[in-house]
């Protein structure tokens, strides 16, 4: 699977992650030393990059050059930082609408999120360090190319998400089936970030908890639950409803 | 790929038919001939089924046992017939929903759409005889069992079925960006079909030239079209919203 995304060797992996490369992932030998391994570890924890420590042959399957113990994938894209891209979007945008995928874990749901974030005028999407589906070149082809035309950011957490944009006066809607309000009842003319949840597991609890406004969309057949793209796709274009305007 | 849907052998396929089992396609071989093979044949011309002719090494990778020059892949659902259907749906309902597939290609699509419809209360879906997506195990499980609740009406042409609504007082409202006129714009507390297209093609001319109202959903981005199961969803959620107490 070695690809032009993908990148080896320990001193390769330091500099591209102090030129600011944005790293999908990072696979690391298990029980490796040495003052270079250090510094490298050192630098994935201060840039909250993912690493997994894997066996020597997966490293090997991975990459066929001479690897050292250390590959990495590289996104197609730079994320965008929380703490910068908000308030700058903010600044441009009075009523602007964001979106936070909490773990969507099928790449094809998550290119086709980001196509229609893109079509929608999402202004940013915001993803979860860990748990989520990569950014690969699938991505990108379900994508559209959505993902070179949208900001997406990687925080933490998506509570830190949901905090921040709380404090700079956004309203957070989850989509989630536990509760008795349905989508047509949300103001979507404010300022605000729809929260998506796993493809299996929702929104999870602890995000519930800190939302503004819990919104499902009517469920008027037998199976309990749509798409997670589809549902996204219902609950992005109900924004676009409500503040076209045709819309009374 | 031999599975519980694949059946083969001359007189098989030939009762199979004759006991109003669904086909979802049948592999002839090439230049076959005989008085079974005469009877096949006309009785595949008499019930519409999908026929592709082929060499015998493709009928050999179908099926693994002796074929005789006839594979057919069997449908998990009946299909419904259509000027028996409709009627007996407008018995029972005067605002119906129709969803008429026109060569929508990518299985996973078809499957996301028929979950869809069965959530929104989709009365019916209406499928082509020829140049859709197959109704296979992969539609099943991405439908989310929805196939087994929703009837689906398969039609030589989906023009046949335009016409046929059209004459039971049902609107046709064709997903379309060869229009100024958006979805909101639409009046969907009437009886409706909407007809939604192929991935790469959209509604063919041919049945956009016949339809009542064409409508299209806001771009606010670069990108110029949705994923097919997502413009679907946004259809029928605004039908339910429309069709909601709810809304004004």
């Amino acid at each position: 699977m070695e690809n032009s995304t993908t990148i080896f060797g320990i001193r390769a992996v330091i500099e591209a992650i102090q030129s600011e490369k944005s790293l999908d992932k990072v696979y690391l030998q298990k029980g490796l030393s040495g003052s270079l391994i250090s510094e490298l570890q050192s630098l994935l924890k201060q840039h909250h990059i993912n690493v997994s420590f894997v066996p020597q042959e997966k490293l090997s399957k991975l990459s066929k050059g001479n690897h050292q113990g250390v590959v990495a994938k590289i996104s197609p894209i730079k994320f965008e930082i929380l703490e910068e891209k908000i308030p700058e979007i903010l600044k441009q945008n009075s009523t602007p609408l964001f979106l936070l995928l909490d773990q969507i874990n099928d790449v094809r749901n998550f290119g086709a999120i980001i196509r229609t974030a893109e079509c929608t005028g999402v202004n940013a999407i915001i993803i979860p360090e860990k748990g989520g589906a990569p950014l690969n070149a699938d991505t990108v082809k379900t994508s559209a190319g959505g993902v070179f035309k949208i900001p997406i950011i990687k925080v933490n957490h998506i509570k830190d998400a949901v905090y921040f944009l709380q404090a700079s006066g956004v309203q957070i809607v989850a989509a989630t089936e536990k509760t008795n309000q349905t989508i047509y009842e949300a103001d979507f003319k404010k300022a605000s970030a729809i929260v998506m949840g796993n493809e299996a597991k929702g929104v999870s609890n602890s995000v519930l908890k800190s939302v503004d406004f819990k919104a499902k969309l009517p469920m008027l057949g037998e199976i309990e639950s749509l798409n997670v793209s589809v549902a996204c796709g219902v609950f992005l274009y109900e924004v676009v409803r409500q503040r076209s305007p045709l819309t009374p």
